[in-house]
């Protein structure tokens, strides 16, 4: 999506990760003029060439006054939210404090609901809010072989196997991460994050839980729920290290609905790993051939 | 139940953790003679003052064979399997060499699966399987409150969402273990097992990942399809201790159908750790009310 006039603002919410950058440079690259608000405790990424401001969650009302003032009307969230508030250690602002209840109710339920209700909420405010592929679309995951290597018969079965658990953990906005061998569900995401997912096949195949001969596959799949504007499961090359440490042989994700942080050199750092990546189409997700 | 003749022999196939030793003893004194077969490798319990012996995954044919020429018909199968037989990496006897096609079968699928798949092999070769619950019979978990202090109303709705996910997941034959808060799933139990979910738990929380006022409870719940002659899931005191570590107040288990090691000993130490303990009937689990 291109800016209905250029210098148009775009109000980038961004957490953590290298997603953000992606797209605060492809916005920019586009015609818009990112505005780059950080919100929570600690924040210190470097933004340096771009315009912005990092508010503390005691401050987030203020962010939005903040995105007002600079006349931002399209908004877009992306990166990782590691971090939540505690509604209880907070000294809220003004600002923030007027809007503690919606806040509140807000944080309860899983990180989907977090995300639906903060949309809502600027939604209300009168911000427009755009997805990541909108502004990048080129980040979507391709359907299909993605790798040289295709799946082993064994890594096919566990795919089965993963993609299943995912969708079912989905429904109940539970993570997002599946790994499986073509026996069993070997770890599950909850809110540790993939990359502790991932520490922890490597941790259970060093002592033997799981041996040498179970080869086991990552499945990051969408939920079925999901609003497609925000949180869209994604890799980048640091998974496909992660995975190949943690001894994952291949890897799949929702084709069309997940991104891919730079697909060439993801699709290269795969190949050198031997690990074999596929975009799982819809009927693949539900375990149907 | 009893013996059909005081000093029958009973097959107790034990793995690790406390449960073993409590079936053995009880066992005893009913009047059964407990021999105790250990497989797998690496197995050091000290098993002083009971008959028996210790098979490496490699002869696990000959334990068979150790069973018969005992004169064993029952056998119970308890206590944790952690470690998997590689079937790759050992060097199987003659009588486990002809039996490695069953052998494989089982390993294919979750524990669940694998323990169901011994069951049968050890039933066509004429033995028959005891539950644990009927040697002995007190340690099913009783249903309703069992600590002093009642569930909070926070508590209670995360006991809602993490039986539910349990649910959830016992039907694909992953993990009994979740643990939730009100607000959210936080952990769930992959084949680690439920002691080191819970540090993972612990870990969360002292890194901010999960903020102090989010309180937080496991469930431990049978699978649906369980049969409950083998793996019932089971707390015991460390299981406490291990929970009240990872800041964890409450503890819902299967009323009926999950055991609890020493009911005395774990009201106690919940109570000491203020750690409400309940044993959920089945609908608690399916989250109706």
């Amino acid at each position: 999506m291109e800016p209905e006039r250029p210098g148009e603002k775009l109000g980038i919410l961004a957490g953590g990760g290298s997603l953000p950058r992606i797209v605060a440079a492809a916005a920019r690259a586009a015609g818009w003029a990112p505005l780059v608000v950080r919100i929570g405790d600690g924040v210190t990424d470097d933004w340096t060439g771009y315009e912005g401001e990092a508010f503390a969650w005691g401050r987030s009302g203020d962010a939005i006054a903040y995105l007002k003032r600079h006349k931002v009307r399209r908004v877009i969230f992306c990166g990782t939210v590691t971090r939540r508030p505690d509604f209880r250690s907070l000294l809220p602002s003004f600002r923030t404090l007027v809007r503690l209840p919606a806040a509140i109710r807000m944080v309860r339920g899983g990180d989907d609901h977090l995300l639906r209700g903060v949309s809502r909420y600027l939604e209300r405010d009168g911000f427009a809010m755009l997805a990541v592929q909108e502004i990048v679309p080129e980040l979507l995951a391709p359907s299909g072989l993605l790798s040289n290597r295709a799946l082993r018969e064994d890594e096919s079965r566990a795919m089965t196997i993963a993609a299943t658990a995912a969708r079912r953990l989905g429904e109940l906005d539970i993570g997002q991460a599946v790994v499986a061998s073509a026996e069993r569900v070997i770890a599950v995401e909850g809110v540790e994050g993939t990359r502790e997912m991932l520490a922890r096949v490597g941790d259970l195949r060093r002592r033997g839980r799981v041996t040498p001969s179970e080869r086991c596959v990552l499945v990051k799949s969408v939920k079925p729920q999901q609003d497609s504007r925000f949180d869209l499961p994604s890799i980048g090359e640091a998974t496909i290290a992660e995975a190949a440490a943690a001894g994952i042989t291949a890897i799949g994700v929702s084709a069309g609905r997940s991104l891919i942080l730079g697909l060439e050199d993801v699709v290269a750092a795969s190949d050198r790993a031997d690990i074999a990546l596929v975009g799982l189409a819809d009927e693949q997700e539900e375990g149907r051939p």
